[in-house]
């Protein structure tokens, strides 16, 4: 039996549409409009795609933004002078430090320079520390969206087995914290699994949630997930495809022909969940700018 | 078979003795010596009695100690500028404020306003912070000291089933990511079970160590231990005992008669945990000094 595709493009479209409401309701009231700066430093391809995707989102949703360019070799004393003047304009809600940074910075000394007010990337220590508070502020953009997404699609976390697979900074660690917290879209049973766990077919097969955030394609295959299980595919690997034009296509971590005759539901890729991280970034600079 | 006693109180003396050591040849090397200024603020008498046991350790390790003693009416305010005025002085390592706060103060608030290099505790959302980024600077005492007390007594988590029983700021959620880290004492697989995890004795028999923070008595019993498990129970719950003339004693969270039958070995209370939370406060003075 085929598992229902969840479809992280229209909840992301709901998402976005509940911003744009949000945006509407604050401006009819009079308030400020929420405003992004977008930090981008030097001239990495990818990066600038990343950084227009979210100024588009941004405008979709009535919110204004703009972007900061930098050639490559601004010192990191500069940049933090920028980030210093950000922090404190009143008018710029949320600032967004387009990583990689050029290789002569100290990537993690960069974020913490962010007003953790304005951190809508939630990676700050500060954003991570009050995660593990239980009162999170801003939660970094991929857990929250894949939060939203089960929430959205009815697979409310609470009392379920939750397995993920993958300790990274941006997604495993902060995705077990929230789903283990005491709160809304909360509640689960968490396990975090990674490469140094022993035997991890037996383990995914405990998830009644399986999330696979290993930036590996082909970790989680049918045999590792229990029947009946929700996937959530976090990856996004960028594989050889000589029958494509552009000679490669994007595919999860997970094997998803095999494993969508196993599960429940499944979050294919892309279109799962990619689109709800640019969502969650949005709500992030909402609720930056006090609404 | 009745399980090994896992002796908190030996394993404490020798992170005690490795701690007094290294104070004393940063001495020698004619380093400062490690100073832990606590405060302390109303009349409760377990805070008077807490704050004098740290620092008769303090002494013991030849690092020097002060109290600040503020009456139970001092204002907020009072008390930041106090601990600002700490941040800036370089002859006080660690700053340690003893809880509970007086109801009039918002107790996260005082914590966050401490330099997080002095945050001894390893309480700061900056401390936690740093911990789910895998680059911990200040690990908080009490999962510390689980985590030596594992190590010390030749029960290396790397690569182990843990179940952590208790999702507190103070100790499960940090001590899940601790163990989980890619780190030595770390790279377990940790899962985080609590009062809304669904069949909890199900859950406790997948561990090989299991950790009991529950802060409640006989939260585990026998039937859910797996046979040969390590368990480390970090309760300390004040119970009636008419048979003893204090009227009361301590225990667990662990039902320890039952549960030494089956595991292979087992900390107690007292004497477990207790004793290695002072020794690892002592450890990030140390650290806190730059040694």
């Amino acid at each position: 039996m085929a598992a229902r595709i969840i479809d992280g493009k229209a909840i992301a479209a709901e998402v976005r549409a509940d911003v744009a409401e949000r945006v509407r309701a604050r401006i009819e009231a009079g308030e400020s409009r929420p405003h992004l700066t977008a930090i981008l430093v030097g001239e990495d391809p990818a990066s600038h795609t990343y950084v227009r995707n979210k100024r588009i989102a941004c405008d979709e949703v009535g919110m204004s933004s703009d972007t900061r360019l930098l050639p490559a070799e601004t010192s990191q004393a500069e940049l933090l002078d920028i980030i210093r003047e950000l922090n404190e304009r009143p008018e710029v809600s949320g600032i967004l430090v387009q990583t990689p940074l050029p290789p002569h910075m100290d990537e993690p000394a960069v974020m913490t320079a962010l007003n953790p007010d304005k951190d809508v990337d939630g990676l700050h220590p500060m954003s991570l520390g009050r995660l593990v508070q239980g009162e999170p502020v801003m939660v970094p953009c991929t857990p929250a969206g894949v939060q939203e997404m089960l929430l959205r699609s009815g697979y409310d976390p609470a009392g379920k087995r939750v397995v993920i697979v993958g300790r990274s900074m941006l997604v495993g660690k902060p995705l077990a914290l929230l789903l283990g917290n005491k709160a809304r879209g909360g509640n689960a049973t968490v396990t975090l699994a990674h490469t140094g766990t022993v035997d991890l077919p037996s383990v995914t097969r405990e998830a009644e949630i399986l999330v696979v955030a290993a930036g590996r394609p082909n970790v989680v295959t049918a045999n590792m997930v229990r029947p009946g299980a929700v996937v959530i595919d976090v990856g996004t690997n960028r594989i050889d495809a000589p029958e494509r034009k552009s000679g490669s296509r994007l595919v999860g971590d997970v094997d998803f022909e095999g494993v969508s005759q196993v599960a429940a539901a499944i979050s294919p890729v892309p279109g799962g969940v990619g689109p709800m991280t640019i969502a969650m970034l949005l709500a992030n600079t909402l609720k930056a700018a006090g609404g």
